[in-house]
């Protein structure tokens, strides 16, 4: 079968790495010669935000799909209308991929979000409380495009661009939640996973999954669950990420509609991991187990702050020592501070022991430059 | 890092995969353009017995290695003059890949293997008892060029050819041991795996591991791997094919420098693959832990007879639908009769269980043409 996917980033790669397993063909759009898929699929080298490209790019293929949200949605419903298949579909596509619509996405749909206001510049008053978050409509990922604007005084920081503005949470832990839907509607999720995130580069840090939590909240993530897969109406992979709060409510922070960086601990961790459930939604096939026999944690591997340039991953032969330890790297050749190299998955039997050996791994090995 | 490999078939395709987890670069030499590897790599067309082709294809690269054994060993004997590192080196590929160099390695090193005659041709005397086996000196390759010889009149069918022949052991059990070492001089091996083969392809069908022995077998096993790596004086990962006869004596059959079909099930059954460990011993990296910690099988999909022609998995979908179950494929276009076409993996906490499971696996998925 002829696979499609814009983009060709490090869930690309994972995702062809363990399609491998069968017999398909993986096509790759995506702008860097150099990306993480280019030379272990069929590469062209292109821009998915240009509606003919992903027409062109998409025309022939048995199914397109994403493995970056910001793909021009224009392109996907032209192939919609021609009879390709597309995974997900591009209505929540384009719903996820502006913040605005998101944030009305739940409000319709009942799917509890923090209160929030819509702004189209910074002239607008601004109605919500202090201190709230501020999310661009687009152009937000991985931590950038968002900011938290704390009092009356620091809203001369404010960015003056269409965004929603966000009552700021009282996070008790951040959890996310892989679910997936087959054509035949088949859905099955993955155990929550609990995110430490990291303060200063405002990326996922360590993932811990399952994550222990009382059975109240489980049962609101399954509510949230259901009513987002009603309301997305697609096939596909999603990554639901939510905040619990200090009074045991769980909202909806934001939806991925691809694999997360949430769910990478899964490809040891699990029976499956996310990325054999995407190819198996791909090809409309019985979706796989998700279940996990003991714990698992991942740490991202990013560039250090200061270097830049042919990256180095220093202290890796050590970590390559450690049992129930599983280096992924992305096959990125250069660094710089905060970008996404890599990522370390830890099995173990209970959180103590993956937080311990998280930290440990962390102080090992560190991404710089040659 | 720059990877060679000599031969592009499933063997390399699984070592790719697995090897996708880090940053390297693998280049493939394969007479097939359509080879499982083709697609996945930095491919080039040609012939690995051809000594300038392999000249020509491993000078630039940083390590070569081989995932089949008859390749030109001339051709590497070059290369490792000119400095380039082969893995496993030349001079055990030599004694491999002939039977009769292989029987006398065993031989001069004490390494217990069935008593033996050779022949050069069919004229000379027979001296071995029989029943006997004939194995042809090269062009012996799964099942091929090997036959039995019961009585003085099965003579007349005796090939004409410089062969080995071989006093017949009376099985008890068929054994393997998946051995690897790095140029460190690390060596570590994974748990004896168990092989029940189908006496009319005369392939290898399923696979048990670990395997339940007696301690004093674990023994036997343990001082023939220790001689056989100690004689072989090569890094490199190599299967050491044994029979466990009915006496309780452990005999070495034959030995394989590469990944090997009795080490399939380690993808998902051990804590790191065959495939992981020989990636680790290309870049002589710390070897990685091999301990399992329940049982795993492996059944082989092999094309069925009266089938030939574009591939098609009858009943592969049942099986998706099965827990503990994973399926590997080879990408490889064209069925025929015995064919490897790919493999399927279980996960069990009893032989009994896996045995089982396999069987009805095996009933429900046939590899036939469309």
């Amino acid at each position: 079968m002829k696979i499609g996917i814009l983009g060709g980033g490090q869930l690309g790669r994972m995702l062809i790495q363990e399609a491998l397993k069968y017999d398909d063909e993986f096509y790759i759009l995506d702008p860097s010669a150099n990306c993480s898929c280019a030379n272990i699929s069929y590469f062209t080298q292109g821009n998915f935000n240009n509606k003919q490209e992903v027409i062109d790019f998409g025309k022939d293929k048995d199914v397109v799909s994403i493995e970056i949200e910001h793909v021009s949605v224009e392109g996907l419903q032209v192939l919609e209308n021609k009879g390709v298949k597309v995974i997900p579909n591009s209505r929540i596509i384009t719903i996820i991929q502006q913040k605005i619509l998101q944030k009305q996405f739940y409000e319709e749909f009942d799917i509890p979000s923090p209160a929030f206001q819509i702004i189209q510049s910074s002239d607008e008053e601004i109605v919500i409380g202090f201190p709230f978050v501020q999310k661009l409509n687009t152009g937000g990922y991985d931590g950038k495009g968002v900011q938290i604007i704390k009092a009356e005084k620091d809203l001369v920081n404010l960015w003056d661009a269409p965004s929603v503005l966000e009552n700021l949470v009282d996070i008790e832990k951040e959890l996310s939640l892989i679910i997936a839907k087959n054509e035949q509607g088949e859905i099955k999720s993955f155990p929550v996973t609990e995110m430490v995130a990291d303060p200063q580069l405002n990326l996922l840090d360590f993932n811990i999954s399952p994550t222990q939590i009382a059975e109240d909240i489980q049962k609101q993530i399954d509510q949230i669950a259901e009513k987002f897969m009603k309301a997305a109406n697609s096939e596909g992979l999603f990554a639901i990420e939510l905040f619990l709060d200090k009074n045991g409510k769980v909202w909806v922070n934001e939806t991925a509609p691809r694999l997360h960086n949430s769910g990478h601990q899964s490809q040891e961790g699990n029976a499956n991991s996310q990325f054999e459930q995407f190819y198996r939604v791909l090809k409309n096939l019985p979706l796989a187990d998700t279940s996990s026999a003991g714990f698992s944690g991942m740490l991202n591997l990013v560039g250090e702050e200061n270097f830049s340039g042919k990256v180095k991953y220093k202290g890796l032969e050590e970590v390559l020592k450690l049992p129930n330890t599983y280096v992924h790297l992305y096959a990125k050749e250069e660094t710089k501070p905060g970008r996404k190299m890599g990522h370390i998955n830890v099995l173990g039997n209970s959180r103590e022991e993956l937080l311990d050996q998280l930290i440990v791994i962390k102080s090992l090995v560190k991404v710089i430059s040659e």
